[in-house]
């Protein structure tokens, strides 16, 4: 595909503006360079080898994953340094991780006993030592023990265990998604960065060394990222934005970077045109954690037109009478998803273009949910 | 992964009851030739050789697919008999479609002029003749001519197209899947089946030919398929169910053949359980056409526990105070998604199992939105 003209592409096809992700991604990393803090930023956004060795040449220390499988994937091609933010649990997974280390570092995040334990375990049988940090609940009420005193007794029994070591604190804001307005946004980044902040130092005041605090998301980046203390930040979605972030004042329409190219299919009624992508090209989300302010699946700025309804292979737009009389069947459409990691997690390759051409086609990596 | 106990499996993974699966299909197959109607089940529900094999062993007279990259797929494994029940529009996609019919017999739905002229000349250019029935809309709203005149004027023009050959008319009430409760589904069911069978006599009584009369989906085929003048029924879903259709009273849970098989990740409070999936595993599906009573994102029947957030990789839970104290990390849980088919895309495999081991591994072809 590569050189091919965008206005002859199959669809449908995602597509990732090159231009707009190295800007997106030098901002980032400027950011980062003016606040004094590592960027490690999350791959799971994009799964794609191109754009994560674009982070790393724009400074990036590292990079982030959800799950072990992504690990994998990127040590395979030669990542040395990442951090998979998530709890791996299960023997296979602890003898894989353990095993792993060997041929990169790959720190984990813990946030129970037992899990730190099967990973110390894994780790002395295989001989190595496996790098964690310990997630801390910011709010989103997901994973992470709760910060203070319950962080610091984890954290006390896993510099205990050998076959680990701490490397710090780590927690993710993900209820900024269901922020009604950026102030909420401001809100809930200043205490994400102030509470990790304030955990660090009560682990110190106790003797337990936590170099590394790490805060996360792409919408309170800019906020948590700021407070002094704060070593490290792991934004995702900023390679691409999307609707979400644009609803949440993370960034402008302009911004982003990933979009689909659809065609239309099927003109029926002059209210209705419907096109060849629905749910399993798009996905469904309407926020990732519960913000459903946002309407429709999609957004084509050349044409104001919004994607209504997915099904699974059909988008579905209503149009009021007489207005867009010239979209015909065989026509072409692009459409901002409301949300690009899940968007590029569906697609087997992302299109990179420039100037209206392909340059560069990024294989999607561990598509789907694990193996 | 054959022959291995589903205890012992790394998770997440996809899981297929082969008992109730089997019965599934032999339920649907007993259905269509008590009623007299030709089975051609939709594949896009699960897209894997092995249940299309099962399906044809069973009694169906082809598959039916959304779209050319599933027809391709499965005719490059032998399938010889398929009908795409969607538009198929562009340049590239017209060329496949008719180079395709050396191979076998691909169908193709048409619901525009445009359309229909873009398959005839693709056909021509190939020297082949492409297998056509019209989209009739039955109340879905997206694509599909409406009933009565407006289809009979597209069939007149098909006919008069060389290229093509009109085999009938084609509708999909997906509405039903909005249906309130299982009286919507039934009246939702009959007017499918005798809007189509009407538009075919109106079609006939002008001299055009329509031997297929085909209607589709899962809630709706025990209505639609025994009206008189339905000479095929294209469901899909049927062949795993899920909470939808449990929802909507097209099945029981003990009929829901697909599950995810998760791990505990994370018990942070008392209140709280996290599993090691996600909207990525399970999509974020409330109903495919809108309906939203279904609460939370699956099922686990043996604990009657409810998944009620996703993230992309984390599954969450509350729990009433006190209640599920044994749950703890590490353990595992097995959840009916709300929607089987787009589980099913997300997965590498689907993992046959039968006695507690794994029996059959089944790779989804064409997984996600389109290449």
């Amino acid at each position: 595909m590569r050189g091919q003209q965008v206005d002859a592409l199959d669809t449908p096809a995602v597509l990732v503006e090159l231009d707009v992700l190295e800007r997106n991604i030098e901002r980032m990393a400027d950011f980062c360079r003016a606040h004094n803090v590592a960027l490690r930023p999350h791959a799971k956004a994009h799964k794609t080898l191109g754009i994560a060795r674009r982070q790393l040449a724009g400074g990036a220390s590292g990079l982030t994953v959800a799950k072990l499988d992504e690990a994998e994937a990127f040590v395979e091609a030669g990542f040395a340094d990442l951090f998979i933010a998530n709890e791996v649990v299960g023997a296979t997974k602890w003898r894989r991780l353990a095993a792993l280390q060997r041929r990169a570092t790959v720190a984990v995040g813990v946030d129970s006993l037992a899990g730190a334990q099967g990973v110390a375990e894994a780790a002395r049988a295989e001989g190595t030592v496996v790098p964690v940090l310990i997630e801390v609940d910011s709010g989103l009420k997901r994973a992470g023990v709760q910060p203070g005193g319950a962080a610091l007794e984890l954290a006390t029994h896993v510099v205990s265990l050998s076959g680990l070591m701490l490397q710090g604190v780590f927690t993710h804001a993900g209820h900024a998604y269901a922020a009604s307005d950026s102030v909420e946004v401001e809100r809930i980044g200043r205490l994400e960065g102030e509470m990790l902040v304030e955990t660090a130092r009560l682990l110190r005041a106790n003797g337990v060394a936590s170099p590394v605090v790490s805060v996360g998301s792409t919408p309170t980046v800019r906020i948590a990222g700021a407070v002094d203390g704060v070593t490290e930040v792991r934004p995702g979605n900023y390679v691409f934005y999307d609707r979400m972030q644009v609803g949440l004042g993370s960034a402008a329409v302009d911004d982003c970077a990933l979009s689909v190219l659809v065609s239309v299919i099927s003109r029926p009624t002059p209210e209705r045109i419907v096109v060849d992508a629905g749910s399993k090209t798009f996905a469904l989300d309407l926020g990732a954690h519960g913000n459903e302010s946002l309407r429709g699946y999609g957004y084509d700025r050349e044409r104001d037109l919004r994607l209504e309804r997915l099904s699974e292979e059909h988008g579905v737009l209503s149009v009021p009478p007489g207005r867009h009389a010239s979209v015909r069947v065989g026509d072409r459409l692009r459409f901002v998803p409301n949300h690009a990691c899940t968007t590029a997690n569906l697609a087997e390759v992302l299109l990179g273009i420039r100037d209206g051409c392909v340059e560069e086609v990024l294989p999607v990596l561990v598509r789907g949910g694990g193996r």
